[in-house]
């Protein structure tokens, strides 16, 4: 079986199967970061670039890991050292980097619907490696393979994402990914942050965080972003925390086999406490860690790979 | 044959036929990034040095993608991240990047001369990838391929550099390039984008765009760099666009076979307009394409590699 | 033989048989830069992360040379391009990293005790390339290497760093080095660059460095950072220069086989003249050259590399 598409630049175009395949092709992967030797030839003399506008530890990382790991070349771009400068615009950039004959480019960029436009401009496979508030599809196909370990399946589990979703490119592709596989997703956070008629996507809104933790399977806590504080969306940490951060008290009314997670990086204190993070029901790690098998699947699958039957779990 | 040359550090002291050796070299390395797999392994296990002391996404990114292709390792410095803010001497630098035993240096700086001097103290060969406003040689030469590919010879052709040739190493080393081979070169622009005395390089200056273009076989637009209007070079975009601008209007009274070109990055509707740009006659892309060509076989005949004459056409 | 250690965090807590044995096999690795293809397959297939919060050439760039010519593969990270700006603290970055399963960290940090906690959060093995003030085991490494190629042995020898002392990670690891290696160490510079107590660690103070020339050995001159002009730590650069600085004249009363050393960046004319620093005693660019083997060392030896009889000096 193979991916029948040049480009991964959201959830929403995505079928359930293809969603459930980039992720078994994925669990095929996970393995391979277990090994002494974290390496397989399946990508060798191909250049992959990383062009990403926008800071990134994480993200930036594991792609190039899962590039390293696929025995691909990497080029890296930052927007501060390239020509973003000298005020080229994305289109012209893009095609320069396509006359260099280059065989797949992963792109972070500010705005949104900047990697589909890239994608439309280019021969080679493009990767959304997060276009603005739009989306970060391998960020929520590392939520549902994280997800899938751990709960067997999406189907039926009841879903809610808390925080700031109305700047959340994560929230946008989970909210896709979760409900294409099954899920109830509830989103929580107060009025300013969810964005109106949200509703149409297939999901509940609550503002009452207490309210709906005892009755959710999975609590997804989005990062806030202090800058937010400035641009009057909450009014202070301490009360953004009280009302919406998951402590300790608030665990003692999850269900007994809640599962916590966070797309990172955490603001410890803020919307999750230490304990909590660190604590047993936590996978945010796991998360991390199938982010590289996630990545490793897509880079596999956009350059024309298949999955091979006995692979397949 | 081989090129008799420790460094290339501009095109002012290359002869006719050492030019003409590194084209068609060149030539036979623009098959290879055509191919599936791009990589040849000419220079595995030497390791380049990419010093970029001023910010460039296309020329680092053509000269990274040229060392991976032919195999080598790479490492890269930006300025800003490294020992120039603690005010460590150019030459201090050097000499500890060739403490540490490497096999080629590429570097950009903006001191005219830097890279001469570099060569002059490093025992491996050093390439220059911009010295200021002196030379830019890779980007002449990948020129000079592009009009050989386009025009079959540049001898006896009309070719006309078009904008500030003042702060232009890629005029500079263009003038040497197609006077060298044969070309008539004509420089155009306001008097105070002209460097005084220029016609002692063997070319003719016009301030009137429309006179000049209808004899030109080809255009090359540079770029204008919007911060020269500071410095009252020129009053505003809009005068320039309007007297040295490349629009549809001009082209229409340019030669039927005129070739347009552009070392980017464009400043689309100051020195030449999108259609123009992006129309038939433009051979921008083919430019960058050939960039990658012409630095593969730089880096290739610095190593101390050779032409095999099967090879060349 | 092998190194029993997870990490190389600093000088103070190896022995002298552990410093010896990582010398002997640095020695055994300063050929393969000699050789016209410098690599070797040691490291093949593993990744190492190079993490570093403050601005570095040489070092880095050392690391990822050596990395590259033992065939690991290197992810680079600098603090400004991070999460670091939103906020994760330290501890969140390694756990992340950690679970994208790496092979190496390599890591500089303004806080003292940085790599040591992460050595404590991390399976993988950790290496110190500069903790704060605290210590930069592998720069005294190279040191230590340096002053036993020259002079056969650091035991009985009479050592003086001179400069700023309070602030040189430098200078706390080389105390450490020379000291467990057997020879005398003099600390010299103004009283403000002097810590208290230092003379616990088995040193000697001096604020005379015309009293301390003539009995020296090895002159190892620190860099003096003009930023500390600010915090009142000396008056102004010709002053410190005109009692601190090693000049002709200053030479004129060293003993005929001194060994002049600086960690580098040098300033020139503030704590050294280029005279000096590139006049015959000086071993400042062996230094650097020690500097690669040695960290291939430690990368090979920290990776359960084994040093093998024949291999040894």
């Amino acid at each position: 079986m193979k991916l029948e598409r040049k480009d991964l630049l959201g959830l929403e175009e995505l079928s359930r199967e293809e969603i459930e395949f980039i992720l078994e092709t994925a669990e095929s992967f996970v393995e391979i970061s277990e090994r002494p030797i974290k390496k397989v030839p399946v990508l060798r003399g191909l250049t992959i670039v990383n062009l990403f506008y926008e800071p990134s530890t994480r993200t930036r990382m594991s792609f190039e890991l899962a590039e390293k790991r696929l025995s691909a070349d990497t080029v890296n771009f930052a927007a501060s050292s390239s020509s973003v400068s000298k005020g080229e615009t994305l289109k012209d950039t893009a095609r320069n980097i396509q006359a260099m004959s280059i065989d797949m480019l992963v792109i972070r960029h500010s705005a949104p619907g900047s990697a589909a436009f890239l994608a439309g401009v280019l021969d080679c496979p493009v990767i959304n490696a997060g276009d603005g508030p739009h989306e970060h599809p391998t960020q929520a196909l590392l939520d549902l393979l994280t997800v899938k370990q751990r709960r067997g399946s999406a189907d039926g589990l009841k879903v809610t994402l808390v925080g700031d979703i109305l700047h959340s490119r994560v929230a946008r592709s989970n909210i896709w990914g979760f409900t294409k596989l099954g899920a109830e997703v509830t989103l929580c956070g107060p009025p300013t942050f969810i964005p109106p008629e949200i509703e149409s996507m297939g999901v509940r809104v609550s503002h009452d965080f207490d309210e709906v933790i005892p009755e959710s399977d999975v609590l997804m806590m989005l990062r806030i972003q202090t800058e937010r504080l400035d641009d009057c969306f909450f009014p202070t940490v301490r009360e953004y925390s009280g009302l919406f951060g998951l402590n300790a008290a608030r665990m003692a009314q999850a269900r007994p086999d809640v599962t916590i997670m966070h797309p990172g990086p955490i603001n410890r204190g803020v919307e999750i406490t230490p304990e909590v993070a660190d604590g047993p029901h936590s996978v945010i790690l796991d998360q991390v860690k199938n982010g590289l098998a996630v990545r490793m699947a897509v880079l596999y699958l956009l350059s024309g790979g298949e999955l091979k039957v006995e692979d397949a779990d």
